[in-house]
């Protein structure tokens, strides 16, 4: 069985292509996903979407259950978040990515086309079996202090259960370092691509937690085999309910979609 | 908000005792809760609660949803471990702690004494939630890289539903050292009752990982404050399906005891 | 010569228990290092050093030459700071422990009884070496992020050069949690003393890094088998010119010594 | 003077380029650092030493004075180890980097052109004195568990001392993941950059501990901004006295030469 498992390269040796609408995850494709850390309202998410729509990003990103470590903080717009997210698919023509919860809130993610598995969420188990049954892609975030083998082993909770489209992403591990509100392990991405033949996404906002190292860590991302980025863009970062200091403007988004572009070019990839 | 938390001591200043059938954590009372890690049979579970009943435990525990890293590994048994943990109880007229993994599995812990949330579920929030709509005593684990404050917010989290019955649990966190499964933070134990009025349980097993090192972190625990300790204790650990490594079996258990009783008792509390 | 090594208590199979003047470290005896974390001046060392005698401690700790982070924070007094120390020595009649930061100070050293190497200069190999060459006793600190192999190999540099003379000093080591200037790893206490046959002493000051968890920090290393503990305490805590959130004033100190006496006794040691 | 440290860049606004012989290090200009661990005879350091040489490296480094955890471990060859290292610059006009464990040591390089400061002596504070007295570039490794701020402050006590030529190196910080022996903090690379002007140099050898991350973690580098790399080979790594599984061959880093350069050219900087 060990030597059998579902996410290894040895049993699988060409990279996994997931595909996503008319996207694909992998191989010599590369993936931008943006968007608001929390949906809030309208306004807010459809005008984020066109924005990073028109700056090249290749996917929506946007939360409407949000996991807040105090219970007394904005936990999302729930249902109706999701509705909002959908109309900017609409909109945009791009897909959507959002995170789920708990089991119970799988059926409110039918119109989203990649569920995002948490941080916090990573080794909840019950919900890695339900969305093994399920047939959409799921981007599963590693854990705040889980190491790579159990990460990998999370994916296989998932493809266990007969659902092969999984996509990890880095965002970053705790440690005694206070500059930053995580340390991106760019270790772990170079594994995870070298043991397992499934995709992998970076998440530089999550793990620095400051706009000033988005862009060198996408950089660092990119050279090190990463299949795409989710970077947190807001309308209006100073006015949001969650995560004030690492979201990106629309403007400040483009000018990281400049920087990064040549440098996925040079590597032979293409968004 | 901020300055009326309900987990906080400057809000209530006496120590919470919650109550547990006959029992009450909390005070000047000193539980001892035992037990396998996983229920996987009747003669294990039924050998196990009556010996460690013998010793003076006045709690059993039991896992019938088991967390494991991989989805290969032994995951429980389900229900049919609850009914034997609740026939357990019968034989031994003792309360019974089992940990809860999923919202929807809630109803079958009906007449189960005490949910614990385990390391992995600590901010599993839509969990939380829902444990603060019942009226059962929740026994919530620290996650491994999780801070105090991060503790406390998560009880917050159930008692904000309307629960106040939360026990916090220490069961070590992930640093570099690899002699131990964890590091027991015991000053964890310390500002955890110095900061809330909730009742605090430390757990030597999973935080160590290797037997030789629960009886003197149990009399760390107890110095320090801890209102109870929860032990792994098998009827025959080398054929354990979890957790071989750290389980006592019943003759060291009583053993055990009989070092950590003269402790408790010279600290002025009781079992 | 892997199974061989001196500090291994299969090569020694009884406790070491050191000579310093007429006390002894190890066996059934507990130490108490008191003393404040810097020399500052004649009246500042004499004070502290006569308060804490008063009091009970067993040998006095004072810092000349100060490992500071900033090359501008207050140094030390070097030579000066070790004149007042042995003076403080014919006062009180204590013997008396200071910390060695470079090979070329060791003669400055010449009439202090204990000798302490630094969390910083733990693996500073050449100081070990050196150090093995005297006839002193040596206090030799963990390093923030060292694990207990490497601090038990640390020992064996300076016994491998012929002094036998070790003795371990748990100070705590850096994680992730933040209410804590460090983590106090309590299970190192209990494993240092099950694999070597060298006494253990416990820091509680600089790994709490503040007052309120000196006392329950101390008791827990009583009853997990430490050999002594180190505190830090000064004549006016307020005006220290390093480590002022930690330092003890030695009304505390006496209150301190109070509480932690009676479980001394209790468990067979005497001061 | 928080406000008018040496290392501040905004004391300095631009980057500081430092001579090493007719090399520059800072600026557009990118070092190959490149050698053994350790000097173990004329032909391993001869035959590396013009290999690397050959595929492009801009300076030798080998180690002479060896910190090693265990003191039966290969120590180095001492000052026999500097001799050959300077007779290896000699053949191959190269300058030469090599690191010093002691402040009685300093002389022994006098003819070596950038003196190292290992991880484990980073807060060896009487050694970071001496060397801001000299007038040698000094390479300043971060300590395994040491935060950001404190290699800066590292930094500042030599400069405070008149020696303004240090060059940081990172080299992976001690988390909870085993995979790799320590885990690079990629971010520590462009928040060093960004608040001071000194250089930065990235160790991949040692973040990762296995060769087969040399590669993708330089590249991370280079697109991060640091200065250089230090890279370790030996002219035949599977009878190396010490790090066999990190040191690549010479074939394996001409290879990794070829990969490397049209990145750093494609950033605008050259070897």
């Amino acid at each position: 069985m060990e030597s059998e498992k579902k996410h290894l390269r040895s049993v699988h040796p060409e990279d996994s292509v997931i595909k996503v609408e008319n996207r694909e995850i992998g191989g010599l494709n590369f993936q931008i996903i943006a968007g608001p850390c929390s949906i809030e309202n309208e306004e807010q998410i459809f005008e984020t979407a066109k924005a990073v729509k028109a700056s090249g990003a290749t996917m929506i990103r946007g939360g409407a259950f949000k996991p807040r470590t105090s219970p007394y903080a904005f936990q999302g717009l729930h249902e109706e978040g999701i509705r909002l997210l959908v109309e900017a698919k609409k909109i945009t023509g791009l897909p959507i990515v959002s995170e789920v919860m708990d089991i119970n809130h799988i059926p409110v993610f039918e119109n989203v086309d990649v569920i995002q598995v948490g941080a916090r969420n990573m080794q909840n188990f019950e919900l890695l079996k339900e969305l093994g049954h399920t047939k959409k892609p799921i981007l599963l975030k590693r854990g705040l202090a889980n190491t790579i083998e159990e990460l990998l082993m999370s994916a296989e909770y998932i493809m266990a259960g007969g659902n092969d489209k999984v996509i990890f992403c880095e965002r970053g591990i705790r440690t005694f370092e206070t500059m930053t509100r995580n340390t991106l392990d760019i270790s772990a991405v170079i594994l995870l691509k070298k043991i397992s033949h499934l995709p992998v996404i970076v998440d530089p906002s999550h793990a620095a937690g400051r706009k000033d190292l988005i862009e060198p860590l996408s950089l660092a991302a990119i050279v090190t085999g990463a299949d795409g980025l989710i970077v947190e863009v807001h309308n209006c970062p100073e006015k949001a309910l969650s995560d004030k200091d690492q979201q990106l403007t629309p403007k400040e988004f483009e000018e990281f979609m400049g920087k990064i572009n040549p440098q996925i070019e040079f590597i032979g990839k293409s968004i």
